[in-house]
C-alpha cells in the first residue's frame, strides 16, 4: 500500500437546504473538493459515495452514478456504501483503498444526506434500519431510547454523570457557535441542557444531534499529485492519511458484552495505533462520533483519550475544550455541527484537514495529528482514520 | 495487482423464500460458499454485500455487518455496496479489488434481496430508486415502460423483432427448467410469449424477469489458496478472475445519445477486452443482464457477441442456445431464473464457475472461459467480469 493523501476538501453547511436535492449537495461539495485540490476532473478514477436513508427518504438511489455524471465526472467506478452512519467514513476509507492499492491515482469521497424535509417519525423509521430490526426493532426502541439505556448502564458503573454530562453539550454547542459550517452551535449553559424537553429519559432534547442536511467530499491522491505543494504552509497545503481502518461490531443491543464500550471502536483505534505506532496520548485532536451526548463519553474512553469512568469528568473541567488537553470535538461534533448521517464521517475528515492546514475557526494550536471517528448502528461498523501535516 | 481466484461459491435457489429474511439467504449462500472454498470462516479479510431495496422492502440496513455477525465471520471491514441492479457484479469486484490489491488474502461477496412478500407496487416504487427520479420519475414511467420504449427505439432503427425476441423468452424459460436454481423455468413457445398478458407494449408478462428472493455468494482468493487445487479437474475446482471491470454510464433517459444501446456496457466490455487480449470471439458462454428479453438482445450487441441488430436473429436461429454459437444465458438468465436485484450478479459469477468446473445441467461444451455481465438502473452501473478455468 502506498501513502495516500488528502488534496483537497469540500463541504456544505450542515443544516436545512429545502432547495437542494440530495444530489446537489454532493455535486457543491465535490466541485469544493476538486476546486481545493486543483485537479481536472478527468483525471478522477473512482467515486464513492457514503448515503445511509436516501432511498427511503427521497425516493433516490444510484446516487454515485447520479453525483458523478451531474459533477461531469468520467465513466469510473462509481459506488454507494452503506454502514448506517458511518457510511461516510467507509466511502472516504474505499477512496483511500483505491489509491493506495493503486486501483487508481485520484479518488474522491463524497457523502451526502437530506432529512430535513421529512417529518420526524419518517426519519426514526428510517434510522431504524441501523438497528437488528428482528432482534432490536421489536423492543419498540429508538436510538434515543438505546442510548438512554446505555447511559442507565452506565450510571450503574460509573455513577450519575448526568451534570456532567451536560458539559459535553455546552462544549459542542459553543464550539458550533464559531464553525461557519455548523448547523446549531449555541452558547448555552448546563441548566439549559437540563431544563431542555426530556426526549429518552434521561437524554433531553440538546443531548441528541439534530436532522440535518449536507455533504462533504474529500479528494485522494498518490505522494506524485502533491508532493509540489508540500512544505509550503499555505491554507491549502494537503494532509497525509497515516491510516484508514475500518471494523465491525455487534449488531444488536443484547449481544454487547459490555453496552459502555463499542467493540468496533476499541479493534479500530487499537489496529491504527498498532499499525502506526502513534498512540492517543500523540493525538492533538479528535473529531469523534457524538450522536448523543452519552455517546462522546463512551467514545472519549474506547477512543483510549479518557480513562474508563471519566469522559464527563474530563469534559465538565474543561480538559477535551478546544484548548483543553485533547480537544474533542472542536468543530461541534454530531451534537452542534449536524448529523447528515451518510455525510457526517466526510465532514469529520474535511474538519479534520482544515485543522491540519491551520485554517479552522476553532483552531487547536500547532495541531500536528487529528483522529476522526465514525460509528454506525449501534456499533455494528466502525472507521477510524488517523491525519498528520505532510510537513508534520 | 495480484491474479486472484474463486475457491467457492454458494447460492440459495432463487425464487420465493417466505421463511428466510434477506440476512438468512445471504448467511446460507455464505455458508455454501465458505463449504466450497474449504476455509475457515476466520480467515476471511473482508466481506462485500450487494443488495437494492432492502431498507425499503424490508426495513433493513447494516445489511453486510448483521450478516457478518450471523454467520460468524471475524471483525472485518462489512461494506453494502449499491448501484441499482448491479450490486451484486459491484459487490463482486470490490471483493476481488481487495485480495488483488493484497488488503487482504480472502474476501467475501455476497448478495441477496428479498422483494417476493411486497406488493407489485411496492417493488416498483422501490425499484424505481433506479432511476433518475427528478427527470424520469416524474415521467411515470416503470421499468417495463423504460425498456417497452427501448423496444420501440430499437424496432425504428433496426425493424420489428418482436417474433424473434420471443425466441429470447423461449430459450431463456427452457434453460432455467433444468436448472435446479430457477424460478420460472418453462418449456413454452413463441405464441405463449406472444399470449402472455400485455405489460407494456409491446413488452408482454413472459418479456419480463419475475420478482424474486435469493442469494448468492463467492469466495476470492489469491493463488496460493488454490495453488494445490488446480489441474485436479475436481467438480470444485478453482477459477481464475482475469478480469473484473465496472463503469457508469448515463443515469437518465434522455442523456443517451442511442438508447440501442448502454454506453456502460460497451466501455466496460472494451476495457475487459483490451486489458486481457480476450475478445467475444474467444468466450465460451456468457451470463448477461436479460431483465427484459429486449435488454438481451442490446445486451449481446454491447457485448460485441452479435452484430448490431442482429441479437434477436441469432437467438430466433438457435445461435445462442446452449450449444450454439455463443451460448447466452444458459442458466436460464433473469427471465427464467430470476432477479432477486442485489444477488444478480453473483448469481452469474456461480453459474459461470458451475460452467468452468464442468458441473453445470445446462454445460457448455469444453467451456473454458466466460463472461458475466451485470446492468443497473438505465444503464448507469455496470460490471463485467471475466473468468477461466484455472488449469485452462
Amino acid at each position: 500500500m502506498r501513502q495516500v493523501y488528502i488534496a483537497g476538501v469540500g463541504s456544505t453547511r450542515f443544516g436545512r437546504h429545502p432547495a437542494s436535492s440530495l444530489v446537489d449537495l454532493a455535486v457543491d461539495a465535490i466541485e469544493d473538493a476538486i476546486k481545493d485540490a486543483r485537479i481536472d476532473r478527468d483525471v478522477v478514477g473512482a467515486l464513492y459515495f457514503g448515503n445511509f436513508v436516501g432511498g427511503q427518504l427521497t425516493g433516490q438511489e444510484i446516487l454515485a452514478g447520479l453525483t458523478a455524471d451531474e459533477a461531469g465526472l468520467p465513466c469510473i467506478p462509481c459506488t454507494k456504501v452503506e454502514g448506517a452512519c458511518a457510511s461516510g467514513g467507509i466511502a472516504f476509507r474505499h477512496a483511500w483503498l483505491a489509491v493506495a492499492s493503486r486501483s487508481c491515482d485520484i479518488a474522491i469521497a463524497v457523502g451526502s444526506e437530506k432529512m430535513s424535509h421529512a417529518s420526524t417519525s419518517q426519519v426514526t423509521e428510517a434510522l431504524n434500519c441501523a438497528m437488528d430490526i428482528e432482534r432490536d426493532g421489536a423492543s419498540g426502541l429508538s436510538f434515543p431510547g438505546i442510548f438512554g439505556l446505555i447511559y442507565r448502564m452506565y450510571e450503574s458503573s460509573y455513577g450519575d454523570i448526568r451534570r456532567k454530562l451536560s458539559s459535553v453539550v455546552v462544549k459542542n454547542k459553543r464550539n458550533g457557535l464559531t464553525n461557519p459550517l455548523a448547523q446549531m452551535g449555541a452558547s448555552i449553559s448546563v441548566e439549559e441542557v437540563e431544563d431542555s424537553p426530556m426526549v429518552a429519559d434521561p437524554l433531553r432534547l440538546f443531548d441528541c444531534c439534530p436532522i440535518s442536511d449536507g455533504a462533504a467530499a474529500t479528494v485522494l491522491t498518490s505522494r506524485d499529485h502533491v508532493v509540489g505543494r508540500i512544505h509550503r504552509g499555505t491554507k491549502d497545503s494537503p494532509v497525509e492519511v497515516v491510516a484508514a481502518v475500518q471494523t465491525r461490531g455487534v449488531p444488536f443491543i443484547a449481544g454487547h458484552s459490555d453496552m459502555c464500550s463499542f467493540s468496533a471502536t476499541v479493534e479500530a483505534t487499537q489496529r491504527v495505533y498498532d499499525s502506526t505506532g502513534i498512540g492517543p496520548k500523540d493525538l492533538d485532536f479528535v473529531e469523534l462520533h457524538d450522536c448523543f451526548s452519552i455517546t462522546e463519553v463512551l467514545d472519549s474512553e474506547d477512543i483510549g483519550l479518557v480513562p474508563r469512568g471519566e469522559g464527563a469528568h474530563w469534559a465538565a473541567e474543561g480538559r477535551t475544550a478546544v484548548h483543553g488537553d485533547i480537544p474533542i470535538n472542536p468543530s461541534g461534533g454530531l451534537l452542534a455541527k449536524g448529523h447528515p448521517v451518510g455525510a457526517t464521517g466526510l465532514g469529520q475528515i474535511y474538519e479534520a484537514v482544515q485543522q491540519l492546514r491551520g485554517n479552522h475557526s476553532n483552531q487547536v494550536k500547532d495541531a500536528e495529528i487529528g483522529l476522526t471517528h465514525n460509528l454506525g448502528g449501534t456499533g455494528v461498523a466502525c472507521t477510524v482514520s488517523l491525519l498528520r501535516r505532510a510537513d508534520a
